[in-house]
């Protein structure tokens, strides 16, 4: 478990390194979905996404020895970009293992911070152990996605912000994958204020975490298909599951149309390019998942990293 | 003329109306520019553009009187959506004549505030005569594009909010088109800051400030194209290109391409969707035609205003 306090000391660490993201009221959000919405901002992020905090705490909680050898992870996407990109700052090595069929843009993006791009295999348990091994032969450091105190902490620093900005917040909406975001964000927030209300939200095709509070064990998914990648994630971590399972209100779901809509909503109306892991908040509320009305609302919109090609066909699709 | 004084009291009176736009630092944009480069997001003020801060100012610097009456005013875009926008919060009757090929999308979005819309001719001339006869017709008053103290008054807003975030600013870069933004925005600087330097950016295709400034009088273009569509105005206003005279510095130009370029390049890598009459700052700065380097630059981006459709046919291009 992590505790309100481990978030301040991250917020503490980072917060010369990291942007305070902006928190933007939306009158046609608001009216559209009958709450008084804010959109926390994380595509706004350094490497576009919540993930820079975490890895950024990680690494300055390493010791420094520790450091100098390097850092390795295995990812498919905005953990890897936000380490790479973490290191670069630090002026640490970094190796990412991503997989085979990874997009060239992805690959161009955690080079273009100067990591070293290794590719294995499909699934996640292959690129993680692959990474694993790594850290062993060259006495690096394995540096995990989201179950891990220093990772959780750092992203909890987003709840931290928005306090800052709306203390009498009533509820904060956050995407649920591995559970790194959430449990960090509902441990600032529940241990900061009695009101505040906290659900995840995930895509009805990736629902583990939503099926893992209902059984009241983790439940693992397979063959997970959702247009929303950086909730690609079988289930809740091990350490972060039990502080779900304290501090989140409920999980919401939304659908893949939905989530496609919405980021097509938060261009065209809001300026902001969002990616489908980052939108299922705002989903939620536009499309009536909220068991509440008239409240101050946050969506916490987690990143922005969507390939342009993608967001092209899906213009082309919904104006069709 | 407008003063300082003018633009402080327009911030006064404007303040609780409009969103404080936020002003992004960018360390890729830095790298690639040469300079040490910051975003100011107008694409994010209400109404998706900084025609919002002109519209609000006239309409609270109306006697009340006269407000009731209504207000009408021609256009092709965002000063019509933001006239609109504005008059729908003060709950003021609004008319705005569009032209007859205005996108459904645009008129969608002015009616969508409440006001009546009403098609004119193609051109600027035609549908800002109509506009003119509507109020003298209906007794209401006609809120002209740029060319009035209350506009730019409004607009120069914008500058002041620059300077509160970064006092030792050393350059800032304006779209210009009928010049209310530059104007306005140029007063607040110049008069506050010894240092600063204010320059204007036009597309190669629509460059009538700069032959209008080289050659000591207005110039008048004729058939403008660029997909700069907020820049498409056949000269500077009467009333602004003196200010342009006395306090901008230089205008800068770039192509269509480079527009294009950095549209998507915002989008991708600062996850902002600014239109390309609010691109062609960052164009300026990318494309090396800024005359200085590792100054402390602000590229103004003054809308958002794209549509979707459009922005995946220039994705598709530039990924062909």
């Amino acid at each position: 478990m992590i505790s309100l306090e481990d978030v301040k000391k991250a917020r503490e660490r980072i917060k010369d390194w990291i942007h305070e993201t902006p928190l933007f009221s939306s009158a046609t959000f608001s009216l559209w979905s009958g709450n008084e919405v804010y959109l926390k901002a994380e595509n706004l992020q350094k490497s576009g996404a919540f993930k820079f905090r975490g890895a950024m705490n990680f690494m300055l909680s390493m010791d420094e020895e520790e450091r100098k050898k390097g850092v390795v992870t295995g990812s498919s996407g905005n953990h890897g970009q936000a380490l790479a990109c973490a290191a670069k700052i630090l002026g640490v090595k970094a190796i990412v293992v991503v997989p085979e069929d990874a997009s060239s843009a992805k690959v161009a993006a955690i080079e273009g911070y100067g990591a070293l791009v290794e590719r294995c295999g499909r699934s996640s348990t292959e690129r993680i152990s692959r990474a694993m091994e790594i850290a062993e032969q060259r006495g690096m450091t394995f540096v995990p996605p989201f179950d891990h105190p220093w990772i959780m902490a750092g992203q909890g620093t987003t709840g931290l912000e928005i306090l800052d900005e709306l203390p009498d917040v009533d509820a904060v909406l956050v995407p649920c994958g591995g559970c790194g975001l959430i449990s960090g964000v509902a441990t600032a927030l529940k241990e900061s204020s009695k009101k505040v209300k906290v659900y995840g939200v995930e895509p009805e095709r990736s629902n583990s975490t939503y099926l893992s509070l209902k059984a009241g064990h983790i439940v693992e998914l397979k063959n997970i298909e959702t247009i929303a990648d950086g909730l690609r994630t079988a289930s809740p971590g091990k350490i972060t599951f039990p502080i779900v399972q304290k501090y989140v209100d409920d999980v919401l779901l939304v659908s893949e149309e939905e989530i496609k809509n919405t980021v097509l909503l938060l261009l065209e109306r809001a300026k902001l390019l969002v990616e489908p892991s980052g939108a299922v908040p705002v989903a939620a509320l536009l499309y009536g998942k909220v068991p509440f009305k008239s409240k101050k609302t946050v969506a916490l919109m987690s990143g922005g990293n969507v390939d342009l090609l993608t967001l092209s066909k899906w213009i082309e699709e919904s104006k069709a």
